[in-house]
């Protein structure tokens, strides 16, 4: 028996726990006297009296007896009950033939794609989904898990008859979550559920089977087609624009629509006020229900976030699912849905014959955390450290990345979709890189139909500290060079002419140059005279900054407050054309820019 | 704003959560000042210290700023990432047309039968199912619930992959909970489910659709034929005798066979191991399936439990299910799965589309609590307080209702089925004794085809306190009385002739009478010319007890040592024949008996 000094058990838990075990693997039969707490406290190192609180502690609970003179005992009550081993006990190994002729609802579609067991030893987990205890209100959760245990509490369990949810927790959802999504709804419009999948399940299971058709977005949420699949539906994968789904004709046959609109799943793209109406529109022109998940509803860095489908629609038409959190989804599995109070009733029956009812202690720990206004701040807190990471990663997929990834542009979200060079075989890259410690989600599951060769990958900031993410894509963007190393100009066979110090101040003073992207959007940079720079990002000049600019040897520096990690970096400057080339100290092309020409100086270029 | 000093929350916790609720209902806005520390304590009656505590908390979180010279707000972080409702919000009271025909899955079947929503009022619930605070481990589940919240067991939440359980967790069921039931198992023969509720869903979604028949057991429990009924199963409704269901060739066209073996549910009928044996018989000679639900496997209070089926089970055919307890299993949700590892790999997946996941933090309570030995410590305890509860009803239903129940022989359980007088009709048993604060359980939703007049109905001891019990039943004896008062005789109207004291005393001294049950089983009871007593108890004489008899005025008067409760009481004596009868002192019938007759003393009887 050996004590862990690292183990968050006490020293009275841990003897207990090896007692417990070791009476139960049969070492102390009901014969044989357990070892006195002086012999005991010595093998094990500790003070006497520790053991001594261990063994009276059990024997008051009466799972040990003592008897006088002779010693400590497991008690017969403990024994009681049990069946004896020896007898009753089969080896169980015999293995019963044609099992797969017996399963009558096997899920079909492909195995979900899973994450290698060992991710979190990896230096750079861009995974989405994973979490570490740093993120988890620890503190807030352990008391209203406490609370949640008080007697009050635990009698009313049983004081809920038949199938009502914890009506403090539809309290909590209705006044402190839906209000943030714009959703208002009554109490009989909402049904707890463990987790948002048994919320997305009990959906397809009330609303779909083989007569119905439904439409999915693709790429999209693979379980979700899995589900429907198992129920014989037939599908229309509906392709995804940079304003979410697209909603047209193909549509029309459909009479369910499931859609992801916040941060579309996979792609993050979040669908646009006016896709929100057209879909909205279509649904009611065809009598269509739509499913809506919000569970990607946090973490919008850019804007405010848009109003739920549920709180637009007017006819009752949207079936609304979401969870306390991704975060705690993973640990505490509390979701809900929102939708018209007859699907709801009906769900409810459903719901319970699945699972009797999502874990009272859980919705009540739920309600708890709402209502002391945890959640409130575990949000902003999340908002804020997802927000640094996000950007972290913008940036450096920026840096590193600009010319080999295309990232699609989106409000937030805890992921990005990256278009690779598309020389480069996908599952190549993401296993060479796993090697190399940097984790990227190959995203082939995510299609019904997975192209030949997708040239898609995905990176995310859940399970990745801010601190990692720059070393981690600066990593893959070596590999990513290295695999496409025939494709890309360096500096020394560059087509154009490299400029020199003096060619490159007159260029710069006073120039205006459109550079392919900063943080994934296009950017207008001006340079003025004196050094100063002062840039416009995104198609709508949505991010505004100031920097410098100078010369030293043959190099042209550029340094900005916030972008790029806010580090000088030095280029030389090759002239092609009108097209401007920055290539890295070590030869590599890093951007491609163009000068803008103002009419009365258009000789400036001409000369070269 | 109030507090409420009978709170299970700290005056801070109040506090916040009030100060919350307000912030959320809008009464401050961001531009309006909160109160100040001095007015809110004024108003609330506490210490100013509270008050600022509170409001130093909010803002440390981020959720409230302070504002030099201004006051507090809550801060614009918190209102972020909100839906301004005036903007999105629609009342969503628009009620779409048609649900019925959109749904594709209703649950099949008769509603569930529901308690009243007030039972926890009625001074006498014999209900099953309900539990109060003082049967929940509340300090040891509080404990395992902090460890699970520990770090490293966060972290782990997050290091599993895909659809594992935790590991922790099988390994506690494996070691500490089968055993007690005979089985061994591998971890790869178990699966951890949200409740036995889910374990039984799991197995039916996997082996039955419309081909397959099932056999259950009848009466027997009502949502496993709704179950059924949405898989479109055939059913047999096979009958239970006092050694469980009947095994016959009425099964021989099954597939699957569903049996609750320890405790048949409603029955609480316990499956003879001869039964046992001929059930596996049965199903290894039609290659028929057996679910074994043993979520009654618990408190045997006669005898030992016999091993679960599928310890018996040589051929793999058992696809067994439990819960750690029924009272654990209504508040925490924590149930298993135990088949082969083939049926186990293909639920998991099922179980993945239903819930992810049951919720890691329950799974890892639930591991801490087995670990440290209070599983054990908890079992020992309840079965000691459900065995005290369910000797009180069985004494309670023998001193006060013997000739008007036949009860269910049993092991034990927590409930006793008991049949009526038959011209009673139970519904009006029912809803009159439920006006008089009693509640008993009517039975006939557990009759796939319930008869006309089902004459049987339950006594529950889950829910009532033990000192409760004995005056519950008298009082539904008085209304049994009422309602039956033109059907047994009284002292009145009896048959035969009221014995004198001095008759009495020649009567049963030295005699034997076969009394016609002591706590629902026949007894034979030896009176001394002493005033001792000695009885047997039971079919095959399994309680024995000691008592005293006498005589006093014209009243005959015994005591029994252990049997109706112990207390001294007085009947008057009819002869009828060779009959004996005992009267209350307010003349209604309480006992009848036969005198034994040895051959040489016949003429004790024929004098009268």
């Amino acid at each position: 028996m050996f004590l862990d000094a690292n183990s968050g058990l006490s020293l009275q838990a841990q003897i207990r726990q090896k007692l417990v075990e070791a009476i139960t693997l049969g070492t102390f039969p009901p014969e044989r006297r357990l070892p006195s707490s002086r012999k005991l406290a010595q093998q094990l190192g500790v003070a006497r009296n520790t053991v001594v609180l261990v063994y009276e502690q059990l024997v008051e609970e009466g799972y040990l007896v003592s008897r006088e003179r002779s010693g400590i005992y497991i008690s017969e009550a403990a024994l009681k009950g049990r069946i004896d081993t020896k007898a009753g006990a089969q080896s169980n190994r015999a293995s019963l033939s044609h099992w797969r002729q017996r399963f009558k609802a096997s899920p079909a579609g492909r195995e979900p794609y899973l994450f290698p067991p060992n991710w979190s030893l990896h230096p750079y987990p861009f995974l989405e989904g994973k979490f570490d205890a740093s993120l988890f209100p620890v503190k807030e959760w352990r008391e209203a898990s406490r609370l949640a245990l008080g007697v009050r509490d635990i009698n009313a369990w049983s004081e809920e008859t038949g199938d009502a949810d914890d009506p403090m927790l539809v309290e909590e959802i209705r006044t402190k979550i839906l209000p943030r999504r714009g959703i208002q709804a009554l109490p009989e419009e909402i049904l707890v559920t463990v987790g948002s999948r048994q919320a997305m399940h009990l959906a397809v299971q009330l609303l779909v089977d083989s007569t119905i058709t439904v439409a999915v977005e693709d790429p999209g949420t693979p379980v979700m087609r899995q589900m429907l699949a198992q129920r014989g539906a037939s599908m229309i994968y509906q392709p995804v624009d940079e304003e979410g789904i697209v909603v047209d004709s193909a549509l029309d046959d459909a009479q369910l629509l499931y859609v992801t609109p916040s941060h579309q799943i996979p792609t993050s793209v979040t669908m646009s006020l006016a896709r929100r109406q057209s879909l909205l529109a279509k649904a009611g022109e065809r009598d269509q229900l739509i499913i809506e998940d919000d569970t990607e509803f946090e973490n919008n860095y850019i804007g405010q976030p848009h109003p739920a489908l549920r709180s637009m629609d007017q006819e009752g038409r949207v079936i609304y699912f979401s969870c306390l959190s991704k975060v705690l989804d993973t640990g505490l599995c509390v979701g809900f849905i929102v939708a018209a109070p007859e699907f709801i009733a009906e769900a409810r029956k459903l719901r319970r014959l699945a699972v009797n009812h999502p874990p009272p202690n859980n919705q009540r720990a739920a309600a708890y955390f709402l209502s002391l206004g945890n959640y409130d701040s575990f949000l902003m807190h999340m908002h804020q450290r997802f927000g640094e990471r996000w950007k972290a990663l913008q940036e450096a997929l920026s840096l590193y990345l600009l010319h080999f990834v295309e990232s699609t542009s989106s409000q937030g979200g805890t992921s990005v979709w990256i278009q690779g060079p598309p020389e480069i075989e996908m599952s190549e890259l993401v296993n060479e890189a796993a090697r190399r410690g940097i984790l990227i989600e190959p995203v082939s599951h995510y299609y019904a139909n997975p192209p030949q060769n997708v040239s898609y990958f995905r990176m995310s900031i859940t399970s990745i500290g801010v601190g990692k993410i720059r070393e981690g894509v600066e990593r893959l963007s070596d590999l990513i060079h290295e695999l496409t190393s025939d494709r890309f100009e360096t500096l020394e066979h560059a087509r154009g002419r490299c400029l020199s110090a003096a060619e490159i101040t007159d260029l710069f003073s006073g120039a205006t140059v459109f550079w392919k992207t900063i943080n994934g959007d296009p950017a207008t940079i001006d340079y003025m005279k004196d050094g100063r720079a002062e840039g416009r990002i995104g198609y709508a000049n949505e991010d505004r900054g100031e920097g410098q600019w100078w010369v030293k040897g043959d190099l042209w520096y550029r340094q900005w407050e916030r972008w790029y990690f806010g580090e000088p970096l030095g280029f030389h400057v090759v002239v092609d054309g009108s097209t401007l080339k920055l290539f890295e100290e070590d030869g590599q092309l890093s951007d491609i820019g163009v000068l803008h020409i103002p009419d009365d100086e258009s000789e400036t270029i001409a000369r070269d």
